[in-house]
């Protein structure tokens, strides 16, 4: 330990040489950089880096290597389950400065950006060109956490995850060298896939230092449609119809009762307390009507009652905002207590049954709590309303937590659809990924023999 | 050498009493596993077995393993580059025996397959459905050798390349242990993306054993449109427009004035010989119609001539045969020549600079030869024609091959869009990965120590 202690005050030596001001070790700074949004215990870093440059991070990595002290990259701090905790210590690599956006191409429908870049910084760069970038976690996260993290939001039912929308990489690696991965072509059949290696790696394989993403055209127009359900079955039911039927829809997303109430409540709303969906059409004028016609019919023949559709944009926003807000509306259920989340996937078919078993176990225990999701991929999160200092309902949640997941992998389906593995789900990698772990692991031990890469999660751990 | 011999002779041996006469020494199911279908020097197999299950192919796997033999996945021997000449020789893995389709589940758009199940046959299947698999390399291919290869076809700027219809795989190891990648769920954010690595590797990291493939809906109506331009950059910028313009075409494919000369004669068709686009639109009837016309328009912005759309199935049948024929009535413009092809896939900006380069590249040579392209994904291919006695043609056409390789390379493109690296592009990949070569072969040694997988090719080689 005194040893660990000794090396990171050599490594901070050295990067102040390089890094001035933009290597810092102050305790306010150390304590922002000690945790994520999740509950998980802080830990202070030695220093905090704040590189502008791919040369930057390959001098902060190198002398990491040299004297063998973690580093852990650092987005915009929006990740939800402990991934940016540097529970080892060691420089933490903030990448808030390298912030850049590099090259838009519209022909090519591709934007290069330092990995700083925060969806909506690119989003208002893109204005004038008519294309935009689709993902959209909650967060105005950064785009490197999000290709670190394989995020979505609730578009990915059209335009994909972070997996479909990272084209290509530049990353340093453990050893400090900086590598290229993938091309600006839309395609390749060359050489071992490491864009999607680093894509959800967390940051335990390498620096993401710049990234070359897809861009979508802006559709021409938009219309939004809200019904609501009898029963969770019919309304999922409903949009496994709609996605069997190929209908392009861009969002599909689910809120149940409770979830409706507190929204009706917070956004002054006065949708049926009832399983609702909202959808979102994208497409030219003709198209988007058609498309609402079409899923007005299919959620008719699942008992669907007041089926609404607006092509109006400030009807439209309102509800998207009412969704958006859906974090604090819940919040606002009970003032004081915090949410503790949930997130998996399961196949779509065995999604009504998943939601309606993550219900009953709500029901069944002393929490509140509701269920949204994003439900055209088979993504759902709970949220359950804890007393931030009650210890029995933190255990109660993260008993309820672990059960839906266990739930999830028993279906066939995945521990995280979004939100990722951090520290918080390191205990369900074993159970998920059986033996393939130990594959995942010599990967790790051969990228990373040092262990410096985000140590003690992904990789290593698990 | 002997060392090697003796090592094969016993792994013949113990696999023998495991396989019985699905172990196959003779020299005509040698020579038939030698060699694909490119131009490299065959090289025989010690011996070709044929598994039906997982645990035959472990136990291959494991004897090689125990023996240092090498071990060389096989499909349907449809690759184009060598990549699957034993040229170290030891046990070809032919997975033809192992065509079971294991499960079609509807309701989640994906279907379960063991890996030598071809493409069409899994359609053939899934007739019922109402669902078809997407991805159409030329040939028949076997499902596993596509995800190997990372293949695609004309579909994939709509429906997306096997690395994007590939969501799970299991897979054997090099040291005979048997993984699962991915989950049923459309989307995870949990571990290293293994599926992604396993797809595209060129069966140098494990052997597939089953592939969980996503399945498409077979669109309402489908409508074709053909129009010819008087220049290639016309007909490219076309395309890029109605990319931009976010219409979802389904199929988009280019022919130079030589193919479609080609084709007229070979098909019995009399299309103006001109560059040419064959469009396809999927959805609705409403929706095929305001595509086509949409497309219409674009093309005439760009100078097309004779645009004409048919939503007759026998029409578009005959047009698609055509296209798919053009092998063939490539071949045919010298009867008794072969054809040497090349593949690259550029971004969309630099494709109409790319193809007349490829163009002007034939004329000044000796050699006829022409050009077709998936142009919506940037990808295309040359054909040029060669006595296969004269080994003067042969060398001009690798020199003209490498120089669209080299071309494609400096505007950001990659050495293959579809047809991968075998052998036959080994000596690109340093050239178009850098560094990231080293971290591939990092890859390589950690998951294979004793360089069994299908050695000699990408990974170790390069």
């Amino acid at each position: 330990m005194d040893d660990l202690v000794t090396a990171a005050t050599r490594v901070v030596a050295e990067l102040k040489a390089v890094l001035g001001d933009r290597l810092i070790t102050s305790a306010a700074v150390r304590e922002h950089h000690s945790h994520d949004t999740s509950r998980l215990r802080p830990h202070l870093p030695d220093a905090v880096a704040f590189p502008r440059t791919e040369e930057d991070v390959q001098a902060i990595v190198a002398a990491c290597a040299a004297h063998g002290v973690p580093v852990v990259p650092f987005g915009a701090g929006s990740s939800m389950e402990g991934h940016t905790i540097p529970v080892r210590g060691g420089i933490t690599l903030d990448t808030r400065e390298m912030n850049r956006i590099l090259e838009i191409r519209p022909e090519d429908l591709l934007a290069v950006v330092q990995p700083g870049v925060t969806r909506k910084q690119l989003n208002v760069e893109l204005r004038e060109t008519g294309l935009m970038f689709s993902v959209d976690p909650g967060a105005d996260a950064s785009i490197g956490g999000m290709a670190s993290t394989r995020g979505s939001g609730t578009t990915a039912v059209r335009y994909g995850t972070m997996r479909e929308n990272v084209l290509a990489l530049r990353v340093v690696t453990p050893d400090g060298t900086a590598i290229q991965t993938g091309s600006r072509a839309r395609k390749s059949s060359t050489g071992y896939d490491l864009t999607h290696l680093f894509v959800g790696a967390e940051g335990t394989l390498g620096v993401i230092t710049e990234l070359t993403v897809r861009l979508h055209p802006i559709p021409e127009a938009v219309s939004s449609a809200i019904c609501s359900f009898p029963t969770v079955a019919n309304a999922v039911e409903a949009v496994i119809e709609a996605v069997q039927y190929g209908i392009p829809v861009a969002r599909v997303e689910f809120m149940d009762e409770v979830a409706i109430a507190a929204t009706n409540s917070y956004s002054r709303l006065d949708l049926p307390v009832a399983p609702t969906l909202f959808f979102e059409f994208h497409g030219t004028q003709a198209w988007v009507e058609e498309q609402a016609r079409l899923v007005e019919e299919i959620t008719l023949g699942h008992d669907a009652i007041g089926f609404r559709w607006t092509a109006d944009a400030d009807q439209r926003t309102k509800l998207w905002q009412a969704r958006h807000d859906m974090f604090w509306a819940t919040k606002a259920i009970i003032p004081g207590y915090d949410l503790y989340t949930g997130d998996i996937c399961v196949p779509i078919s065995r999604l009504a049954d998943s939601i309606v078993a993550a219900r009953a176990d709500i029901d069944a225990s002393s929490l509140k709590g509701q269920i949204i999701g994003h439900v055209g991929d088979g993504n759902f999160h709970t949220a359950y309303l804890i007393d931030p200092d009650n210890p029995a309902h933190l255990q109660e949640a993260e008993e309820m937590a672990d059960r839906l997941v266990e739930r999830a992998l028993a279906v066939g389906g995945t521990a995280s659809g979004e939100h990722g593995i951090g520290m918080a789900k390191l205990k369900f990698m074993r159970k998920e990924h059986g033996k393939a772990v130990d594959v995942m692991k010599k990967i790790k031990a051969a990228l990373d023999p040092l262990g410096i890469m985000n140590p003690g999660k992904m990789g290593d751990e698990g």
